[in-house]
């Protein structure tokens, strides 16, 4: 490509509303311009790197076995109605209507049609296992899109489906898929990790998220630097702590904590560790609406310096679709507004669970059921009984591995891939049944399996870039080198050097862009490094009279003088071994 | 490809509401499936052949210059009121709202989206030309979808924009792109014809249709067979007889023709052909509403046997947006109401405007303005004053070819490309202004250019097909060779063979599809005959003992044997003749 006849529109400054690197990298270097709300054009530069993710995704998917199919971005609103999401999915499912005045959606995932084809395609046990996958533009009206196209509107999906017999076929194309997923993105040349994530009502490993590791990322990683262990912040397993728990050996008071209406406060009033304090949090669970009757009232009791996982609190048993109590509530309960709540004397009886750390701690404070008193020196069974425990917390740094391999640290990652078993959720919900060996109809097993095509671009800058603009690893760069000539316009032995090395390295398969724009270079350098093309050739009459051609990766920090006559050669060397070719 | 894993799923019969042939063949082949009306997943299958059409259309269109950029299918609603097409467009412009309230649409076409781009990013004279490209999914809300991907609401489309200076360099871009065309559909193995076609008010050579041809296309093409002269029907100009006016001979006389109100049945009652008669059609043409008062009334004299064209009427000075005027004015103006309408005594002066043919004839039969009566032996000058004379009417087969050298032929054609040069309607509407050399803001003289790429598909089947099924080119077939073991389940050696060969078709790049999937022979040649597959070679034990494999092209009426050292080269061979590499 030469950048003469290619569209190049870098800019100085990005927009105000870029809050994030890679959004601002992504609209100073030309990459995407906004349309609307979460909603972009993506210009060459930023298709090119499109496509090279897609291909790399696409040749994967197929290696392992997965077919392409293409599905429509219209849905019927029928297929919604018949799995049950047309009601149960948020505004940020797009319902529109035709002419006809007929209901449609604008597909945010494709669950429902795909379980459509499966239902009419799919007949018998001999035509599983079937894994359909697309790459396809889906449509989700989130609030309050931003983050450039980590959270847009409109954006590109690879989705995929797998149809089983039975859980052991899913759990083979799951983990068909999960080593899939793990080939493209080392091959995308990012720093990723899979964690283990929640899977709702399923249970067992049956869910895991693919993160690019990232300071910015929007989500806590817990891993073991130990072991394989790694899991997302709402997944991860806090242990209870081995210890026995300490006899107590103060005795119950009743202190005045005027004012003092956090644990950190509190603990701070008294000289003590906040991790010798507990905190309440006051839960409802509503009675099912053909009951009626009153919300039940549940106190969680984590200790000060921990946080509530809500994942976690909805898996307990009664707990499913909790939500915070109200003041109301509170005060009709512990007879006491939130601030100095705690499980002692509460006006009416209410379920208590304490966290696991909570159920080992002795002589803990808590709140007195009574404003500006809190309870010091608190010891279970002897002041209170033994409450009910479960594991209701976020792990932290240092917590034990639940592999029991050691302890636990935390990052911060981008979610760009996300593999889950499904069962038979649609299957059941839509009759996607096939017949067995004896012939009776068994409903399919199903995996869904996505991949962030376009949020991976932001993930990959967000993890590469530096002052001057952003860093491609060579996989998906929208060019591996760049040829800067010095003086295009006045050398003639500037421009026959750089046109050899534009045809040796085209020859070769590399992907180059020439620029012959003409520009100064402190232009041509600027506009290559903010688009972060990983290697550079600089060609100039000066280097020439020695025989020589200046290159620059994209990270070194300073040039290397090649030969003229290795040059192209060297720059392709360097492109294999990044891309392990 | 082995078949086994793949996801075949073939058709004994076509759902009944399948009109057309390639309709019926994909769904039977299992291509597409549908979703709802005019709506469709693409199966595996026919996704293959997408890809292969969107693989040579994108080679061809970079060849030509043009960058590849992709735009969203949800557009702003401003973008369509800046160039009034918010108001001008029909209902088969989907119009949506987020969930915010604000209003989109789901874009049928992207000249508002790609001028918004142009005018933000090129600032002067040296960035330009530029043509941008994209292959993306569009949606039309046709009121009644049908004939499956041939007038569909969701579909894939190629579509470019190219921006120049001036006249001369949009000519230039639009040459390139009319080549670039010629190319692709060479490349895609289409029987094909490029024909003018109108371009509203521009004018000039300034737009062309590309169509595939077909005795069911929709069109109709006219053509000189002795030139390259090609114009759709509307664009088709029909010269004026060369031969001068015969001096007339007749007596002018008033002729009861009871009940006659067609030329047909005059011509027939007075015993003489069509062609000497005239048929009268009145429109109206409406008062610019700030004007009011009432519409002017015009008859068009054509020859009985011709019909109006209805684009070349709009082209007349004075009657651009004309209607067919009412029964109301028509007995307002004529005194008579529709069937025995001439220009002759009507009862209020109406304006007359004759085809360049009714202009050259003499002694000629029209309607009297009175019920149940025609004249007959009128001559111009002699009894009625020569009208103003312009071309009407659709050319027909017989007629002198406008470039003058031999005369028309007609056929059918489906359309599947358009280039069309736009000027400086969206430029100016948009402001879309470069900087001149002279630092003057000037208007960007756009062209678009349109292929249907999933249209394609369509109009390739209804080209080649028998009673078996489809017949690919090899180009854009879902597969280039299958091969079909004769006994897959019992025979080592089949099965050895068949996986040689396989291989060997393999490593020569060949796209080959191997029926491992132990069917019965008919099952499989039916479903491969079906499916289109241009090449099949068959391994059998009877054939092995000979040392040989049957071969059989999709068109050929038998079978060939080929020795089994040489049946992959053979086959190569073949395939690279059809597709000319």
């Amino acid at each position: 490509m030469k950048a003469s006849r290619f569209f190049i529109g870098t800019l100085k400054e990005a927009p105000a509303d870029a809050e994030i690197v890679s959004h601002q990298l992504m609209l100073r270097a030309g990459m995407i311009r906004r349309v609307a709300g979460g909603i972009y054009d993506y210009l060459p530069i930023g298709l090119r790197s499109v496509r090279k993710v897609e291909r790399i995704v696409r040749e994967e998917m197929e290696r392992a076995g997965a077919i392409e199919i293409l599905m429509p971005g219209v849905q019927p609103a029928e297929l919604w109605q018949e799995s049950g999401r047309w009601e149960q999915y948020g505004p940020e499912l797009l319902r529109l209507r035709d002419r006809h005045q007929r209901d449609f959606v604008l597909g945010p995932t494709h669950e429902e049609v795909v379980t459509d084809i499966a239902r009419r395609e799919i007949k018998s046990y001999r035509q599983l296992p079937v894994n359909l996958f697309q790459i396809q533009t889906k449509f989700r009206d989130e609030i309050r899109p931003r983050f450039g196209v980590m959270r847009g509107r409109e954006f590109i999906m690879k989705d995929a489906y797998s149809f089983d017999r039975d859980v052991a076929g899913l759990q083979r194309s799951y983990e068909a898929m999960y080593e899939a997923y793990t080939r493209i993105f080392t091959r995308l040349g990012l720093d990723f990790r899979a964690v283990a994530a929640d899977n709702g009502s399923i249970g067992g490993s049956g869910s895991h998220e693919f993160h690019v590791i990232a300071d910015t990322g929007e989500d806590a990683i817990v891993y073991c630097p130990d072991s394989d262990y790694a899991a997302n912040i709402e997944a991860a397993e806090a242990l209870a702590p081995v210890a026995l728990r300490d006899a107590g050996t103060q005795p119950l008071t009743r202190v005045p904590t005027p004012g003092r209406a956090k644990c950190e406060a509190v603990a701070e009033q008294l000289g003590i560790g906040l991790e010798h304090t507990i905190k309440s949090i006051v839960l409802a669970v509503d009675a099912p609406e053909e009951q009626g009757g009153e919300a039940q009232i549940v106190l969680l009791l984590l200790r000060g310096d921990h946080s509530l996982n809500e994942i976690k609190a909805s898996k307990v048993a009664g707990l499913s679709g909790w939500r915070f109590a109200s003041e109301a509530e509170i005060v009709d309960h512990f007879g006491t507004p939130p601030g100095y709540l705690g499980p002692i004397g509460t006006r009416r009886p209410v379920r208590v669970i304490a966290d696991r750390t909570v159920a080992a701690m002795s002589d803990f404070v808590c709140g007195a059921n009574e404003v500006d008193y809190h309870l010091n020196g608190v010891n279970w069974e002897r002041d209170l009984p033994e409450a009910e425990v479960a594991d209701l917390r976020n792990v932290v740094e240092g917590d034990p591995s639940p592999d029991g391999k050691g302890t636990l640290s935390l990052c911060r990652g981008i979610e760009v891939g996300h593999v889950f078993q499904l069962g038979t959720k649609y299957s059941e919900a839509m009759s996607a049944t096939y017949l067995d060996e004896t012939g009776k109809p068994q409903p399919m097993q199903m995996g869904c399996y996505g991949i962030g095509v376009t949020r991976i671009l932001g993930a990959a800058i967000e993890q590469n870039y530096d002052a001057r603009g952003m860093i491609w690893p060579e996989s998906i760069a929208p060019f591996e080198v760049v040829i800067c000539p010095m003086g295009w316009d006045r050398s003639e032995a500037v421009r026959e050097q750089a046109g050899a090395l534009y045809d040796a390295l085209r020859a070769a398969g590399v992907d180059v862009i020439l620029d012959d724009r003409g520009e100064r270079p402190g232009v041509m350098f600027a506009d290559w490094e903010l688009i972060g093309v990983p290697h550079r050739l600089v060609v100039g009459d000066r280097g020439l009279k020695e025989g020589k051609i200046e290159y620059q990766g994209r990270r070194d920090e300073q040039a290397s003088l090649f030969d003229v006559g290795v040059a192209a050669d060297e720059v392709i060397a360097r492109i294999r071994a990044a891309l392990n070719v």
